[in-house]
């Protein structure tokens, strides 16, 4: 019998602008009840109400993710999901997103589909509509960027901790860092290297955490760590304008974080303090929180872990290591220029 | 005597990302009195009333421009005023903008400088306050993508024109593909050949001029002109569900353009159909709009010309050109994937 060639994927060159912005309008429809204008219009018109968060992140091929580690599905859910931590960590309600595509015209339209469908799932499980949003070719590398608009009562941002509070986080730290050296090594295997890997393929945003925090009144900055739990603790210090000690023996390290360490053969803290997008929520509270923990863990399933304190500013920014040992807090995450994944940590 | 070696320019990767973000702020400050949060938290904070507008649109290096026909501030200045035009297309007034950065590593800062002083500069113009954003490294073009939030209390879409309704177009059009023409064609000389240019590289929107429409009863449907007056004009009456009639010999073409088509051997009418980015507004309004037309030349300094009619579904959509003849309106402006720029019209 004589073999059917196979039919070559449909490109988004091929497809064009304007069916293309039609086909993903119908995997995302832009409808709710405070939607007026959805995709379609030179604008989205939507109705918002009090203080409006406004944040915009981008997922660039290459940097961001790799078609090899991340499915398509993932690579969407990833794209609004660090827009929602962002929204989490100022203790915010997500709304309503744009969606800026920049596509290589050799691109399948069956990959643009499976990125809508993960940007779908992660929109509908924190009731995000897509408003609007554009598509432009590019010579270079895939890029989805998202703008997203929330709402908040109370600003409970980076600035605002004072001497005295803990320095809490959530979850815990290091496990995307463990995923992507586990998605990169295949051939390792640990323990829990399936939720390790999940981790970094499809971070949760800690939204409702963050709302319950923004309610508490002893609970006084907070930030997501995005760039690694130690640049995040600094960018929230200088914010703040304070001091800040980080007890290394407290970091909350994912079940199966060491025995990836050893794999690998790293240590696990250089992970926990350097590795970044986690996309938990790091925040300082005045000692009355203490009280609140078993709460937040009872109604909303999630742990806090208290892994230092802010100190007064001349008390300087430091990390309390292994038996009594001090040194410098500094910056060990992730700069986009840089390229320097974190290798921190004493 | 020795020759001073030149010193090589400071690139964006040598900066890093933190540090350039730094130096962004200081050239857009996010202030103005309903910024609650700037520049520098997790998300912007800003207070918006009634009905939010939300956009998006990027501008790609080889796609969008290219460095050796635009300025970095023309970039910057492009960058906005798409965006702006979006929000002038729906009668709205402009508030707030997040700018996303996707910067090859080599990229020199001084160019960064440059397209945020062209940003700047319509931004004060129009003022817009740059509220957040995000720079990421690529192995791709330069490209710079918006987001803009505004306000309007009349939503003026591009749904609502009925038959029997004017088809009208502010300023002129065709003048942006004129001066891309002539960018490219520096050896071709014409008068108005610096208007044209202008209007390629720093088109203004027309946001005063939109808010005014959208403040008369008698305009039904409004929409920019970035695609071309073609293809906007099919847009628009897609969205209404309505025929309509282009007449060619009333197409509002700017001084200069005539000139420059008979130096570029094509035909003026041609860019004026499908040109694109000319930014000017193309609307709908019912007959008692005529009395209005000198109130807006006299109030706001601009032309409004009635070109062409719309029409029962049933009578189609077709151009009316030169002695009688009668040529199916088709789309003959940009499409980011077929780069196929606008050769259309009879």
């Amino acid at each position: 019998m004589p073999r059917v060639p196979a039919r070559p994927e449909p490109t988004v060159a091929a497809v064009g602008e304007f069916a293309l912005i039609e086909r993903l309008r119908r995997l995302v429809p832009a409808t709710g009840p405070d939607v007026v204008r959805g995709i379609g219009d030179d604008t989205a018109v939507v109705r918002l109400s009090g203080q409006v968060l406004a944040t915009c992140d981008v997922q660039v091929e290459g940097v961001h993710f790799t078609r090899d580690l991340c499915t398509p599905a993932d690579i969407g859910w990833r794209a609004l999901a660090v827009n929602l931590s962002d929204i989490a960590a100022m203790g915010g309600a997500p709304r309503y997103a744009l969606i800026s595509l920049l596509l290589p015209p050799e691109m399948p339209v069956s990959t643009l589909d499976g990125v809508y469908a993960g940007l779908a799932e992660i929109a509908s499980a924190y009731d995000v509509i897509v408003v609007g949003g554009n598509v432009s070719r590019t010579s270079g590398p895939f890029a989805i960027d998202v703008a997203l608009l929330g709402e908040t009562r109370r600003v409970l941002g980076r600035a605002g901790a004072r001497p005295g509070d803990g320095v809490w986080v959530t979850g815990s730290v290091g496990k995307a860092a463990a995923g992507l050296f586990l998605l990169r090594h295949p051939e390792v295997h640990v323990p829990h290297a399936g939720d390790l890997m999940a981790a970094y393929r499809r971070p949760v945003p800690r939204i409702e955490v963050g709302q319950a925090l923004a309610g508490m009144e002893a609970v006084s900055a907070m930030i997501d760590t995005s760039d690694g739990t130690a640049s995040d603790l600094l960018h929230l210090a200088d914010a703040s304008g304070v001091g800040a000690r980080l007890d290394l023996d407290r970091l909350p390290l994912a079940a199966g974080i060491a025995s990836a360490a050893r794999a690998a053969g790293r240590d696990a803290t250089a992970w926990a303090l350097g590795g970044g997008e986690d996309y938990e929520l790091l925040f300082t509270a005045a000692a009355a929180f203490e009280t609140s923990t078993a709460d937040l863990g009872r109604t909303l399933g999630v742990s806090v872990t208290r892994i230092g304190d802010i100190l007064r500013p001349e008390d300087g920014r430091w990390i309390a290591g292994r038996g009594g040992s001090r040194v410098p807090l500094v910056p060990t995450g992730w700069d986009h220029f840089r390229d320097t994944e974190g290798q921190g940590g004493p």
